[in-house]
């Protein structure tokens, strides 16, 4: 089943809902389980997996997800870069466009020249504010990588679109949340995009499907004046 | 500078702490910025740049992290994977050890072929405890699973271990935190370990250099009913 709409019918939505709590009821696995015998804990298991099953099945809408990655804490491009490798591993195109870093060639793109045509990258952004000092040029920078940002939005072609720290871009207000929505909304039916940085607006994290904020909660950089490592930050 | 050290000296980290203030009191860029003419804007920037340089420059700590990945969100694999990109695009080895899933053949595993033997991968677990329904079976696969990643963190050739889905193992009480704490102490100094899956141990957290959460704020299998997607899931 493949589906635009963003939501499913509020019955479909009822029996999703009603399985997950059969499965929580159901209990956890391992040493939490509470039975000692294994004959006790297998029929457990097994119905537990029944239940899996029906979920699944369920949930049998297929369609161009909007993901946004976003919160102070590390992990928001990576996870990003995560999915273009899934892609790419099932065959899929992936685009990606860089909004602020770029400066740097970093271990990732350079990982990445090996898949050929099957990953466009675009490095667009010239760096942190402090770097360029021009809001005026920031400005024209971001609209433009906008442009092409849009272009692959539209393009059947490309399986997922990643706008890498496009929230940043948001943020400083050289891109307009309106813009955003629009160019979502030129994605054909299974184009999956995935939006990354902090401070992602409002109007994007109610328009995403899916939006995971990482939370900080060691840093070593802040704590420990650790600094930056090839492989780990670029 | 290289060091086992956990934490720097007290005085250094005082440094680091008023060079982030200094930062953030010089504000941020963009629209958000206070200035209307651009020779002010570009002065201040200037400022936030050389703040910038020192905060670099006062972080000069070189070692191996221990990074942990957890909460209920997504995104904990993929950053992982992330990492396995950047570090393979520096020419530095990885080896992944999965200890729950396993049962398929994943996009990034076929993804990742075409780096050889730079990452090695070991896709250990069976699967979650509804498919296996066997807990002393489940507990020898994880422990077996342990003992290949103790072998990868005390090998100074892979710069990067990745042990994903362990925190699972350890919710589950298949594996005892003191046994990561002392695999962990294997490591060469530069080694990295990330660290993924929901249900971290507390004395996990207290041992980790970065800790990223990562919480659910909208999650389409949960409120829409879209099945697993290649590229997306798995």
């Amino acid at each position: 089943m493949t589906a635009n709409a963003s939501t499913p019918s509020p019955a479909a939505a009822d029996d999703t809902l009603a399985l997950d709590r059969q499965a929580e009821e159901l209990g956890p696995g391992g040493d939490l389980a509470p039975e000692v015998d294994q004959e006790a804990y297998r029929r457990r298991m097994q119905r537990r997996r029944e239940v899996q099953q029906q979920r699944v099945g369920e949930r049998n809408l297929e369609k161009g997800l909007v993901l946004v990655f976003t919160g102070e804490g590390k992990g928001k491009t990576t996870a990003a870069l995560g999915l273009v490798l899934r892609t790419l591993g099932h065959g899929g195109k992936v685009a990606v466009v860089q909004f602020i870093k770029g400066g740097w060639q970093p271990g990732e793109a350079r990982a990445l020249e090996r898949f050929g045509d099957d990953l466009h990258w675009h490095a667009l952004g010239e760096g942190f504010t402090w770097e360029t000092q021009d809001r005026e040029r920031d400005r024209q920078l971001v609209q433009s990588a906008w442009e092409r940002s849009c272009a692959y939005l539209a393009d059947g072609e490309r399986k997922l679109v990643v706008l890498d720290e496009i929230n940043v871009a948001l943020k400083l207000g050289y891109l307009d949340p309106e813009q955003v929505l629009e160019g979502l909304g030129l994605r054909p039916a299974l184009t999956h995009v995935a939006l990354t940085g902090r401070g992602a607006p409002a109007a994007l994290l109610e328009r995403a499907d899916l939006v995971t904020e990482m939370k900080v909660v060691r840093h070593p950089f802040r704590e420990q004046g650790v600094k930056a490592q090839a492989g780990i930050e670029y």
